[in-house]
């Protein structure tokens, strides 16, 4: 707690940029970014009778006879609960509950304007697994699918697992799946500039946790079949110690296949055809490492608000194509290119589980839209304001269910 | 379960009320009540870049340091949670999570529409106290306060003494708190226009639920000191086995002061000033106990949707003042009339405990906002739209802080 405070301090007391004042600002005159709306009139009595009781028994003994009605009676259909227990905030930390309850608004925001779902935050007072599990399950009737955000790995990854096992209701995983999606529909498009094909693409992945290990799982989804993840300790493999690695670390030591003898990322990169960085660390990767890397190498230092590397100092590096997590550069590889399109089709489909070939589908759907005559070396990822996005994201998500 | 099974089907089969029948197709039409809206655009990526990250990172390290700014930052001042188990959804009983949820969307479109009150609808899977009191606990950082609705009792009035004790944000129980309040205004009106003061005045309450619970509370706490109440085994009195009363009508039992011998109810009401039903049993009330009790009685059978005697019956039984919880008859004593504007009145003051005298203050101004002139045996309660409601409930609850 003592580092945290001093964190906070320190991070306070700098000048605040001006978009941080910016939102200081906009957040105080609004006191809020969402609000709960009534879709009808409830004035007169009569409109009452029928909107609230005695009217709406019926309503509620029709649910009663068949829960799945639910869906045609009530927002169920439509409601999405954006479940944080504030152990990651961004890129802060563990900042508590309501620390993270401005992230999720703003995320309510994004599903409102783009995907016209109604998702509401629940931030939670417990970081206890169990605890979070339950809470969830106990809240659920009222929903039609969980958005699980910004909390710590590798515990938020078993949480994921257990609620997609048990609930009847789809789990999406946005740090896991979103960027998963959005990283590979970003790749696809370099692929196609640089004229590779997956099966003779390599790639190092450099962090772990939910983003790490969901880009290195769709990656093998798609065919590549050289991908080497590393982690704080270096590169992550067969012989690394166990208790090095939890279990979703050990997973990806079996299915990666790092050379024997490479332990650290300088040494992973080097003859290597991608790079893409997840790991929370800025200026984790230099010049002299993309210059070790293939002729054409494809960067993407995801890493918010600052980057693996610079863009500028990549592409003097011979980097061809460079993807950012940062509104400041080209070629943003935004979740909002996501989240609430894929939503907006799941719920629509009534997917139950969130399966690799469903966001596989939805990243070679968002690749596509960047057409081959605007495809370039800055062009990679469709506009999240681009109006065929929505249709083409449900006919990649329905296309999975068959 | 059987039973309940053939409850359902007998009531799906009954030819459908044409009320019910209108309740049915708006909410087809609609598919749901409530929507979640933002209350800011995000379309181009400056206006993402500070409603969401990176800019908003500056108001979560805000929140951070004081979690008290998450009430001038986010929406958590407005927001209220509406929890429910669906074990007593409306007078139908045990139905399940979804099925009650028609009902919490109907008092989310009242809060909005008549409090600008923020409400979520919170189903729960589980019925079990510790598991609904943990629950709320962990999705409270989200709200402003919780309402506790529809929950059987005892355990609901062990769940909101639990709640209030532990949580940091208010909690009332619109059964419990709302009724009783409501009642109380209709009776305070019913006594002036009877000419009787509190500590003159004998009252029956039949139903020791969360609603006979409160207002029995509520009736000692403005100075009536004969009040007995009834359940479905007579009156409740210090004579009767322990094993037959649950704690909280063991409190009734010695705060009451029913006269040895009297154990029915017909034998209560005998030569006293007020009947209060909220028995849940249709008809409980006979025209020969309203002939036995005192000149000019109030009777307020309050049971919905079919009283416990029928309005019409009580007054040629001689009853002066009549109140039901039916909008088909004059003096609806509708729930309507308090939670939404007690509510934001709650919320505008940060009060954390919902105390005796703020409810009773409550009354007070609900009562006093019938003038002297407009007062009559038809005219005891003001009508739901009336403009002065908000303020005079503001004030009430004000005075109840200091």
């Amino acid at each position: 707690m003592e580092s945290l405070q001093n964190k906070r301090k320190t991070s306070r007391d700098k000048k605040k940029t001006s978009l941080g004042q910016k939102a200081l600002e906009l957040h105080k005159r609004l006191r809020g970014k969402i609000e709960v709306r009534s879709k009808v009139s409830a004035r007169t009595p009569q409109e009452i009778s029928i909107v609230y009781t005695p009217g709406v028994a019926e309503v509620c003994l029709e649910i009663a006879a068949d829960r799945q009605k639910a869906y045609e009676y009530t927002n169920k259909w439509n409601n999405v609960a954006i479940v944080t227990d504030g152990t990651r905030t961004l890129g802060l930390g563990s900042l508590g509950p309501e620390a993270a309850l401005p992230v999720m608004e703003g995320k309510a925001v994004l599903y409102k304007q783009f995907g016209n779902v109604d998702a509401f935050p629940i931030c939670l007072e417990t970081t206890d697994a169990d605890e979070i599990i339950n809470t969830v399950k106990n809240i659920a009737p009222v929903f039609g699918g969980i958005n699980i955000e910004d909390i710590e790995t590798p515990k938020v990854l078993e949480i994921v697992d257990r609620l997609t096992e048990e609930l009847d209701i789809p789990v999406f995983h946005d740090d896991q799946h979103g960027t998963a999606v959005v990283t590979l529909a970003a790749l696809l498009n370099a692929l196609r500039l640089t004229k590779r094909k997956p099966e003779d693409t390599s790639v190092v992945v450099a962090g772990a946790g939910s983003a790490g290990y969901g880009i290195t799982k769709i990656l093998y989804a798609i065919g590549i079949r050289d991908v080497v993840v590393t982690d704080s300790l270096g590169v992550i493999s067969r012989t690394r110690a166990l208790g090095s690695m939890n279990r979703y670390k050990q997973e990806l030591a079996l299915i990666t296949k790092p050379k024997e003898g490479i332990t650290t990322l300088a040494d992973a990169v080097r003859g290597k055809d991608v790079f893409i960085g997840v790991s929370g660390v800025k200026n984790l990767m230099t010049a002299e490492m993309v210059k070790s890397m293939n002729k054409d190498s494809i960067i993407f230092p995801l890493t918010n608000p600052d980057p693996e590397i610079h863009p500028k100092e990549a592409f003097e590096a011979g980097a061809r194509v460079i993807a950012t997590g940062s509104y400041k550069f080209e070629n943003r590889a935004n979740n909002a290119l996501v989240f609430p399109f894929a939503m907006r089709a799941i719920l629509d489909n009534r997917i139950r589980k969130i399966s690799q070939q469903l966001l596989v589908n939805v990243a070679y759907a968002l690749a596509d839209l960047v057409s081959k005559e605007k495809l370039s070396s800055f062009n990679i990822l469709p506009d999240v304001t681009n109006q065929r996005i929505q249709e083409a994201v449900n006919k990649a998500v329905r296309s999975a269910t068959g």
